[in-house]
């Protein structure tokens, strides 16, 4: 429309024949470009039209809902659809998307013209380290399951040990193909792509559910350990020695398979956002990262990591004793421990929004798609602990909260609740603003060009004169540091095992088991998706201040 | 910094002193009224920035969970939390929202650059009428519940009774506001604003979930009625006579108050999206209704709705029989014409989109939140069916289908699920073609402008030239007015009363009682709201094509 009317405007003026053409001419086409910047900029993706995305969303929800219902009835009607239907259904699909890359990788992305743009915010580091360490525990799982179901075979499906070697395939597969290719913005075949993405993302969500499901009724058998091994000897028994050592082993690797299917399904869904995209490689400011201004907030960092981790060791030891009193302390020291960082986490962070307060900026105006997603997970994944620490709260509070592990459970969950509100504000706030570079190179653009001078100069002045960083920006640089640390330890306590949520028994006995169950293996795997990504923004802030 | 980039070209050129001034600078002005006007429709709103909109989020979610968690602890555990502990919950939301809401309508409303703009989309009509008529049944509700626990008062507490009383107040005092208010675009205490508009959102979501666990919770007493007698004869009488029969009524009104929740939630959520947001006036195109086109469809559809009608009212009551067989031809007659109903429309939805291919326009290139809004909706409440399909479909399929009416469930499923996917297709790719009054006017003013016609003029005289609509436009008008009529029949039915899903048993059996009613509680009230929004978007598509 607006080209159209340029057009014209520009056959007009031919037709006007005005007598010096040339000034108006370059005039003109200044012009044209600034509007085609500005037009690039407003819609940086071709935004997908009616049909386009619809097909593959089509599928998407299809497998999705029908992956939910046969996963829920095999776990709720252990009689007509048993978990080998599920596992059948899920070697169908992890064949067929394992076909789909196949394609991908052999025939799109070759040819010339269908990766022009690569999305240079999509895949992160830490999101393809993350994706590759859960992958190779992911694979360890897989083998033990192998190994154990093996022992079965004579008087068991096939099937249980078909399934994990498919998906051990799988796995590196879909690994492979996410560490080359997420961040191609598709130009060819985007229809087949954007099925074939939407494929990939509803297989990595059933995997995700069957996960959780499968971990859930172990978990559920081994607390009624009577009747399971009742079942077990009276129907099928292992043929080899080594069976129940691996049954245990693998047991304890479904959380690292929960989250690989996590974050292959954060990758696959921008790079479905990310098809068709044309990127403006224009818009990249280059920020630089140095350290030698921060002291106090790394260091108390680091001794936080380090306290956590000795913490961490001492509680896996401990609560594993037969010795209930030694359990006892041992979630003791766990709580405290947790409180006490939450704690500190929520005092510097409050600083950080006091010097927002003080230090205000623009905000940065134009649209982007990423870090419109960006935000979108960081809180989509803050209500997984969210429900966790609710629920906690309720169930608490309504047992009126005896004895000092509920008061420290009690005191817990609200600080969390309390901290992730602050960090959450504190991470968008920060990744509104404008950049302090981007601000001196604009206050420095704008010096360059004209002198009127007076109302401009103070703020100017303020930042590109003085290299060395205000007192504000230090601080807010220490607090980032440190929040960055303390989400690295609340990170690794729930990734690798440490689940007070089950061994403290209040809620389990307020709620029923398969309740608090249900919530706490839905909600934690976010949660400790959201400490990562929580890591990876706070760096953003910090290189951005 | 565009605007920056102008202001220094003027100054630039100021100081060039260029002889003709006159011509370039109203060239200037012709261009930057243009940059403007580009400006304007790319970014129709002001996306609320960082803060602005993260403290009412913040709001939302800390109300939700904490609601999610009291309602579902109040279901789980009755010892602990009872029903009293979640009214006083709801009592205060309640009353803190109608503060609010006073608050609005008495001091921000009436403030002169309070609501500077109106959004026209949203707030359209079937969403008022659905609000008033499902906010009086559900008021009726609430006087039966009066009456009701007016006669326990003697033994049981007065929550019970101040509940229904506060949430009457509420029904008029929310309806109110949102028949008038609910197009503002609010530019006047922004932060308060959208901080009380996501009280009011989550206060009705809390009300939503508690309404479809209490109906759960009496629907499961009901079924195990013996206990129930039994429990409330050892602690409670009512004193009065009435009191069955209130139950009784009020227990039907359930449904109504669940709709009226999701209504009253969708309009709140477009209100906090349109808070701060400036709408452009010039980009509205007037559609034209009218009928006499169209014959075949709306004759057909009123057929199927009469007929509809007829075996709804057979179904409600045949199916409260004693008498299995009785119980069992009204299921079956039920069954049938539902499958002939969804058949029909499959197909009517194929020939659509079969002319969509033929009849290939342009997509409406534009962002426009509110479609955006209304095709997420669409496809949002759409999941709601979806779900209680694909378990319906597992559970008969995997309990082989046994019986004329097993088979007929299954049926049903598949049908639903094919349906359901070509309406979402047909209606979306609608709402993103190019409507046909507008390319008319494109195409108008493209002839009024220049003369260099040949590869153009085919496209113009195709559609300016002949008033009369082509078949193909006909077709798809026909194909609108009978989906339109079909979806109120599809309507009805589940909105007032019919549900095959608990009368026919089989799936109540497959999973267990609790499960299949989750489902079926959270899921209906998402299709039924699906079938109104579909009519709707459907009525668009007629007035664009």
């Amino acid at each position: 429309q607006l080209f159209e009317t340029l057009l014209l405007l520009n056959v007009m003026r031919m037709k006007r024949k005005t007598h010096n053409c040339l000034p108006e001419i370059i005039l003109f086409a200044l012009q044209i470009y600034l509007i085609i910047r500005r037009f690039s900029a407003c819609r940086l993706e071709r935004t997908p039209q009616g049909g386009e995305w619809l097909l593959s969303g089509i599928i998407c929800i299809n497998i999705l809902m029908l992956g939910c219902a046969l996963v829920s009835s095999s776990a709720f009607n252990v009689v007509a659809i048993t978990p080998v239907h599920r596992q059948i259904f899920l070697i169908t699909l992890l064949v067929l998307t394992m076909l789909w890359m196949l394609f991908y990788m052999v025939v799109t992305s070759r040819e010339d013209r269908a990766v022009l743009f690569k999305d240079r915010h999509a895949g992160p580091v830490w999101l393809k380290a993350g994706l590759v360490l859960f992958g190779l525990l992911s694979f360890l799982m897989d083998i033990f399951k192998i190994a154990t179901y093996v022992g079965y075979l004579h008087c068991d499906s096939p099937v249980k040990v078909a399934y994990p070697i498919v998906q051990a395939v799988f796995l590196f597969f879909q690994t492979y193909f996410l560490w080359f290719h997420s961040r191609d913005c598709v130009q060819l075949h985007t229809n087949l792509t954007r099925c074939g993405l939407t494929l990939t993302l509803s297989t990595n969500l059933v995997v995700w559910m069957a996960a959780v499901t499968e971990e859930s009724i172990q978990r559920y058998d081994s607390c009624t350990e009577v009747l399971s091994s009742n079942y077990g000897a009276k129907k099928c028994t292992c043929s080899h020695m080594a069976c129940e050592t691996f049954k245990e082993a693998f047991y304890y690797l479904y959380p690292f398979n929960i989250e690989y299917s996590l974050f292959a399904s954060a990758m696959t869904y921008i790079m479905w956002k990310n098809v068709g995209r044309i990127v403006d490689h224009h818009k990249h400011h280059k920020f630089n990262f140095y350290v030698k201004d921060v002291f106090v907030g790394p260091v108390a960092g680091l001794l936080l990591v380090v306290a956590g981790l000795v913490i961490f060791v001492l509680y896996k030891i401990n609560i594993l004793k037969e010795d209930k009193e030694k359990r006892n302390k041992a979630l003791l020291i766990h709580f405290i421990m947790n409180i006490v960082i939450v704690s500190l986490m929520s005092l510097s962070t409050m600083i950080g929004c006091i010097i927002y307060r003080l230090d205000r900026r623009e905000y940065v105006s134009d649209k982007n798609p990423t870090r419109s997603l960006d935000v979108g997970l960081l809180v989509a994944s803050s209500l997984g602990q969210f429900i966790i620490s609710y629920f906690s709260l309720v169930a608490t509070v309504a047992t009126g909260a005896q004895g000092y592990l509920n008061v420290l459970n009690l005191a817990w969950a609200v600080v969390l609740v309390v901290e992730i509100g602050l960090q959450n504000y504190f991470i968008i706030e920060g990744l509104h603003r404008q950049p302090i570079n981007v601000m001196q190179a604009n206050a420095r653009a704008f010096q360059d060009h004209t002198e009127m001078a007076n109302d401009v100069e103070g703020q100017i002045s303020r930042y590109s004169i003085s290299k060395k960083p205000s007192w504000k920006r230090r601080v807010l640089r220490e607090v980032c540091a440190f929040l960055l640390l303390a989400n690295i330890i609340l990170w690794i306590m729930p990734a690798f095992g440490a689940r007070p949520q089950f061994d403290h028994s209040a809620e389990i006995y307020f709620y029923n088991y398969t309740m608090w169950n249900a919530i706490v293996n839905i909600g934690l795997p976010f949660g400790i998706f959201y400490r990562m990504h929580a890591v990876a923004s706070l760096f953003e802030v910090y290189l951005r201040d």
